[in-house]
């Protein structure tokens, strides 16, 4: 049977998701343990990758076992192994033909920066900057990404050149309470790097290096060595799998 | 010159403020910054030691300079040099007279215990049990260690034994807010392990494994053998350091 799993995570401890360097990826973690538990060796699918030190309140992955074991069971059996800085928020048996990447209809992402730089707590957590950042400049510039575009300006260079650029981003709100100032991104997908890329430029605009126009016009160019700005991986959240 | 200093530290990354070892305590963190200032060097003394993965929000220093250096200079040289988990919060030209631990008129420390075993971002900064606590029963105990008391019972049976055990303790307070059980204790000063010692011992009457009249009987004793519990240095927080 094929289990659907929820799972939060503290990425500051990790290389990511998924690692090239076979060490200290949440996957490898979360098969370790699942491997251990089926006494064979269990392979994950998880909805898409998160890059080196970015965090995750919802991510989903699905795998297939053959134990005897409810949804409650494998969720206390997990938590016990896992690292503290893993945790399993539910698991659901779901159809054979579930697939936590195909299936998935889109995704939210936050992203949280801070001007509190004398707090010792968040430096993990958050993007720290003094610098002050114009709220509406900022919000102008996020409605620039809103809708359907051709994101090539706004992901990694080294991306598969027959892999399609167009994405739908549906929502992107950005708004400040006390020091903290809140983006949050929901599209139906996102391509390497896309939300860092995409939050920086606006926070670029914010801080008055970078004008709307001129955001307007680099993602109208489709150019992949336009945007070189790329947010603090440790103020990104992956939030929420959404799925029919 | 005597400057006063208020700093702010995440003690998960930290063997304490002063450790034993020579290695890695916010104290020495901060005098080899302070001794890179001066280029000679430099010791510091705080209003008192926390232990291992404690944290402060907090803490006060005192030391001597003879650099011509304002306030405000002294806090971003500071903060430019040390790790981003010390945090200098103030520095203040004080009397010379001024002593960071000697004129401590009192502190207070909080506490915190989460239900929330789902959470991976929380287990370097709170306790972390499921277990139900009955907030009633805790804050009857709490009463108990109210007033001035010979506390032998809640140290470490180490301490020096000329040392006195006599405190006053002038507010325990014990609240829950969603997930959270939130202890905050003042008083005129605190003696090794006592906070952690007191608090394990309020959790286990508010588990109901220990009733308020042992408390009581446990104080009474002023035996030093009799408590061996002590809660998770992670959930401490020094809040703050009172002067005249």
């Amino acid at each position: 049977m094929r289990f659907k799993v929820v799972v939060a995570y503290d990425g500051s401890s990790f290389h990511g998701w998924q690692t090239q360097h076979k060490n200290n990826s949440v996957q490898e973690a979360i098969e370790k343990v699942l491997s251990d538990i089926h006494q064979s060796t269990i392979a994950i699918v998880a909805s898409g990758r998160t890059d080196s030190k970015v965090h995750a309140l919802k991510q989903v992955f699905h795998f297939d076992s053959d134990l005897d074991i409810s949804e409650s069971q494998l969720v206390l059996a997990l938590n016990s192994q896992l690292p503290k800085t893993i945790r399993i928020r539910s698991a659901e048996i779901v159809h054979n033909d579930f697939h936590a990447r195909f299936d998935a209809t889109g995704k939210r992402y936050g992203y949280y920066l801070s001007n509190d730089t004398k707090n010792p707590f968040i430096h993990n957590y958050m993007d720290i900057d003094f610098y002050p950042l114009d709220l509406e400049l900022m919000q102008e510039a996020a409605t620039i990404f809103l809708g359907t575009h051709d994101f090539t300006s706004f992901t990694s260079a080294k991306i598969n050149p027959n892999k399609s650029k167009i994405k739908t981003i549906t929502n992107f709100e950005i708004s400040k309470e006390d020091d903290v100032t809140k983006f949050i991104i929901e599209g139906d997908g996102f391509l390497r790097y896309m939300v860092r890329m995409i939050v920086q430029t606006v926070i670029l605009v914010g801080k008055k290096k970078l004008s709307v126009e001129y955001v307007k016009e680099m993602l109208d160019a489709k150019d992949k060595h336009l945007c070189s700005y790329k947010a603090n991986p440790s103020g990104l959240y992956l939030e929420d799998v959404f799925y029919k």
